[in-house]
């Protein structure tokens, strides 16, 4: 039997006596993790310093390079990461709704892990850490499964992970790696429908539209982000200004992170020319239509990708439009349904945007950054839903759970 | 462009303004629909003879030609179905939750329509009115795909349906049926990811698999139910063999009867004699190991597959157990995740079982019958879900739909 095969059977053989656990045994568990983690520093950074030998060996870029790398103090993050989720409270056996029937019926439904989650995700490997903390917490068993560039870090990682829930009379198989990072084993995967209730890919968008196209289990689509702010000719100048460069240039290379402004042409007739000093004081890059040159001379046109890539860099699209209602059928034809903003004083245009653009997000005078599962309070993060079923936008513990209805009768038959 | 590009796109083109659609707007189209199948009534029925006649000469069975039949009765039910619709509770626009951030951000989760919605299902033309009315009340356009037997009258009825809607100026491509019965059509159904939100297939297993292995846009898996009932030693005798034979024979043909009977061997020693009584006088046929041979000299040896089989037929499958584990153990092996029941009177048996089957509705001391939207107190019902993702058991309108966050700030900006 394949690996992958054998440790997702193993994963599902225990679901049951995972959905048991109390929360005292999982926060002893997620405990137990953190402290082998710091006890282990020493162990997982030799075996990152073997990946990112490799890595170097394999020409990867400086980013990823950088995303790869571990220290001492990133190690302690992790560890931190898992002392946070202790915190949260526990979703599990949480009675969502209870009701009598005439015929004396007493049905509850209640909050039930969904069973074995299978991540896919790339280089990384704090998501190893915190993946696994989130589906413990959940009663969930988790089967990761990251990428070859980070395979030493990820082995020693879950090695560490494995001894602490051993160490406390924990079920080990609770957290498995799958240590094959072929493209079979990932083909494999996506078909074990018995064994596995969920699939949530991790990372870019090409690994996402790869897992969404070729998986016969559920997914849980994640974050591809093409966002778009629209400014309305009633914005005011200086928070539409602050509100694009924030949301463009604090963080450009995450899902959230603004890639196109749609601009009313009453406002740039007066306002443009200092947003666009803005954006060239912070390096930003523009492209954008034939008009916008009358504007902005350094600005290269944008073709049709233009509009519906994720920069996740430096780079900014912007259109001038007459309405609100062009602004929403530009969003319509390029959104990702991820985060989409409004910069507007008129109440009319705001309701009209909010209401008609279709995202897990909408956002009147803030920045898209604030789509995020810590921005929202939720204390934890297994990714951004861009999907409309079961969750949608940031995703925290709840999203990871199913639900049972239990319904307790004296005898009842159907007539 | 294939007939069902072209109405997926006009499905995907109109989602914006059917989600703003008030209760009054959408009640009024339901009641304009209800009568104007009414009114159509002959032209529908004239449609359906078609069929039959078609069905008639390509063989179809009896309990086929009877599920496609339709009577002026049954028209007059399709019209009463979309009455009680209206006078359902309109999810849409629900507020779900709102908070304030520290940062002043006011966080609001609306519920959303899903968008467009295919629902793929077979021979009964009354889901097409049942669907369609489910989709308006929750503000999604319904793209319907029918089986090639009963096309003449899902012409017919859909026809109706969009004069009603046209005749009282609302958006007749809310509901649109897919005339292209073939398997490439349906192929290309699958992959429309860009303009159908969901896809519900309403069916037999046959139908259910292979829309979940072929579709790359998210499905809302329903009904396949290898529903067991266990029979704990302590189980009253009389309330044992009521719920075994009301689930099984009352209407068999259903995915919430039952079809594996699990019994504790104490049970059996004294009450199995009368239970079996009881099956042969309802004309049930059993199967089981070579052990209930002893019990019941006419019994059929089950092989592996009529343990997992959905008989949905006067057939039982029974064994003898030593425990609750026992059962728990083969029902973990066979079930299928629907309805799953224990008749006893330990409550420690009970507590066992209800947290140790997984499958969307467990039930102490009734049938397993009681899973369905009506008996739950919904009021309508799209199916049964047996996945874990969105909604699990019976879905009534809130299935139908998502959520969105809008969020409302003051200038905030990520720092």
């Amino acid at each position: 039997m394949s690996e992958i095969k054998d440790k997702a059977i193993q994963a599902k053989a225990i679901t049951y006596s995972l959905a048991s656990m109390s929360t005292e045994q999982k926060n002893q568990a997620l405990e137990a993790m953190a402290l082998e983690l710091e006890q282990d520093t020493d162990q997982i950074l030799a075996a990152n310093a073997q990946d990112l030998l490799h890595g170097r060996e394999n020409g990867l870029t400086d980013s990823l390079l950088d995303r790869l790398t571990l220290t001492s103090e990133r190690i302690q993050d992790m560890a931190l990461g898992l002392r946070q989720i202790v915190e949260l409270d526990d979703p599990i056996g949480e009675v969502m709704e209870k009701f009598d029937r005439p015929n004396g019926l007493k049905i509850e439904k209640q909050r039930v892990p969904l069973g074995v989650i299978g991540i896919i995700y790339e280089a990384r490997p704090n998501v190893t850490v915190d993946a696994a903390g989130l589906c413990l917490k959940t009663g969930n068993a988790s089967l990761l499964r990251g990428s070859s560039t980070a395979i030493h870090s990820n082995k020693a990682i879950v090695q560490t992970l494995q001894k602490a829930l051993e160490g406390i009379g924990y079920v080990k198989e609770a957290v498995q790696l799958i240590e094959d990072t072929s493209r079979e084993a990932a083909s494999e995967l996506f078909t074990l429908n018995d064994y596995v209730d969920v699939l949530i890919p991790r990372g870019g968008a090409s690994l996402i539209k790869t897992v969404v196209a070729s998986s016969t289990i559920p997914v849980l689509e994640t974050g591809v982000g093409n966002c778009h702010i629209f400014i309305d000719e009633s914005a005011k100048a200086e928070m539409a200004t602050n509100i694009v460069v924030n949301a463009k240039t604090q963080r450009p290379s995450v899902c959230n992170a603004c890639e196109t402004v749609l601009i009313h042409r009453n406002w740039a007739k007066q306002h443009l020319p200092n947003l666009l000093d803005q954006l060239h004081q912070h390096h930003v890059s523009i492209v954008g239509d034939e008009e916008l040159r009358e504007w902005d001379a350094s600005s290269e046109i944008a073709e049709h990708k233009d509009w519906a890539e994720e920069y996740l860099d430096l780079k900014l699209a912007i259109r001038l439009v007459n309405s609100t209602e062009d602004a929403l059928a530009h969003i319509r034809k390029y959104g990702t349904h991820h985060s989409e903003a409004i910069i507007s004083e008129s109440d009319e245009h705001v309701v009209a945007f909010l209401n008609g653009v279709d995202a897990a997000a909408v956002y009147h005078n803030a920045s898209t950054r604030f789509t995020d599962g810590f921005e929202f309070g939720f204390g934890a993060e297994i990714g951004i839903s861009t999907q409309k079923l079961h969750a949608r936008g940031p995703m925290g513990l709840e999203a990871l759970t199913s639900t049972k209805y239990k319904i307790y009768g004296e005898g009842q038959i159907k007539s």
